[in-house]
């Protein structure tokens, strides 16, 4: 059966057109069913200008939109009405399989909690963005959603990663690991130092140590671990000095004609070598922890990424991961209260 | 006067010779004199090997080194006799006027602290990179020392480094800034928020406030404050980040013989840039908050930039910055006790 992703057409920095554009897509070429959450009326009238057929959309009109500027929790009180409130409420009521959103991220941590609810006994849903690294692509759990975090948390974060890696990413046996300031397993505070106890004590998932920021740009883990403080650090270091690298090259390449000669030469492959460094690629971050499949996309998604993460939707709601978390973590508390 | 460094012949990768060439290059060029500690009979068959002139050398004859495999306390215990310890308690003694090694980093921090004794009132010392950015370098304090930190070693390190660039590099009314989440005033823990208000009721330091990850590459503050925990997380990611960039780079830039001509025309405003990238040039870290000048050199150094240590451990020596440090901290101190 047609798997049904409720979008929040109003968020991100170019909804609603590009939002459309790409649940036309989706829908096209997937097979999903589309429910849209947002202003009926201009939901209609971007679908006219921009000539998209959304004749087999619904459209669950509702008035208001969070801004970037919003407070978090805002989504579950004053702006109960938003389009990702709204969508949240939907998708707890199952009234659709996933829900997606390209707004701001902080609120969608917050209405996942709040509206959404976690599986029971997750203690804190994790933000896990997927990152490009030399080899393909890689999950950090959690980027920023809590500042500070228990051993439990960490250990939660890892299993949850695994099983969304292994299950919607295809990729066999993830390794697992968690981000510290040394590989030994001593390194770290006292939280690191029992959170590395904990996830080498889980059978059920391949835990391959303490690893360094060092190592994972290279050939880390599929899975990297850490409370939000640090992987906001981490996120945005490795974001802010790829950046600033392909913006020096990009200087090079054109200080003066016989550099931008050779520039065109090799302008295809760099081109490819940037576009395997976006992470926009990777459509943005599922939600984990949360009782039905929630999505962030990245805020700058255009019509293709947020088809891209739609698929990616379609697929955390046809397999069993939530029940295979539900299940997993049911043993993990049952263990702690032993 | 001549500022007489003391340097540990047997500390890093390329000791004893590229120390040897180092500090010859650094008495010829800097005007310095050069007190070597370590095994004499090596030193001096080294040196006439490498046909070095250390006839104007001092030599402090000490029998053990520090390994990278010692625990970081043992330089004050079982190697109190190493090349390391013996530097230490020499610049302590006043038989210097600074200490240089490419040693082990944590021994490093810990012989400071033990060995050399921190500045009256500095609650840790701090370990501080120079890091290279789009324009420049910036310092990066603590980057690894202190894994869990207190809002007033924050403070600390936000005094001493904007001190140290000051005085040793030469920048006027540096801009310091604290490594967090966000810039908004509340992101962080409560250690965040706390070491956010001590820095800005500073009236002695440029606090421009809290900066992210994605920032500092880019133009960030020419100090960052942080713990050591996230330093690290922040020192080798960026490291990590730039080495598997320019890998990558250069995989596309010698795929094909197409690729590989046009690298040719290229190739030495690359390798500027690259160059421009590498934080060795920075010639290591001060340890900052030691009653007398301390200065870890990158392990890997040559000879040409442990001169460029040397020449910054005179100016360190030649300035006031301990006096300063000592002055704004006894204040510091005073009023935690109003």
């Amino acid at each position: 059966m047609a798997k049904r992703i409720i979008v929040d057409a109003f968020g991100g920095d170019n909804a609603p057109d590009e939002i459309l554009k790409g649940c036309r897509m989706a829908a096209d070429e997937l097979g999903v069913e589309i429910i849209l959450t947002g202003r009926e009326d201009e939901i209609r009238k971007a679908a006219a200008r921009l000539e998209v057929n959304i004749s087999d959309f619904e459209i669950v009109d509702c008035p208001d939109i969070v801004t970037m500027d919003d407070e978090a929790t805002d989504v579950a009180r004053r702006l109960k009405n938003s389009s990702m409130a709204v969508g949240m409420r939907l998708l707890r009521e199952g009234k659709g399989d996933a829900f997606a959103s390209a707004g701001n991220s902080g609120a969608m941590v917050a209405g996942a909690t709040l509206l959404v609810k976690r599986i029971k006994g997750v203690k804190r849903v994790g933000f896990a963005p997927m990152l490009p690294n030399m080899n393909g692509f890689f999950m950090l759990c959690d980027s920023g959603a809590n500042v500070e975090c228990t051993p439990a948390m960490l250990e939660q974060f890892g299993l949850m990663g695994s099983v969304y890696m292994k299950k919607v990413m295809d990729i066999e046996n993830p390794r697992v690991c968690l981000l510290n300031n040394g590989t030994e397993e001593h390194k770290g505070t006292e939280v690191h130092r029992e959170a590395y106890e904990l996830l080498k004590a889980r059978k059920d998932i391949n835990f391959v140590g303490n690893m360094e920021g060092r190592d994972i740009p290279v050939d880390g883990a599929e899975v990297v671990v850490c409370d939000g403080f640090s992987g906001n650090i981490f996120l945005k270091t490795y974001e802010g000095v790829a950046m600033a690298l392909m913006d020096k090259i990009k200087g090079v390449m054109t200080m003066n004609l016989k550099n931008k000669l050779a520039a065109a030469v090799v302008y295809k492959d760099m081109k490819a070598l940037k576009k395997s460094m976006d992470y926009n690629e990777y459509g943005g971050a599922p939600i984990l922890g949360c009782a039905k499949p929630v999505f962030k996309v990245h805020g700058s998604a255009k019509a293709k990424t947020l088809k891209s993460a739609i698929a990616l939707c379609a697929k955390y709601a046809e397999t069993n991961i939530i029940e295979e978390i539900a299940a997993a973590v049911a043993v993990q508390n049952q263990e702690e209260q032993e």
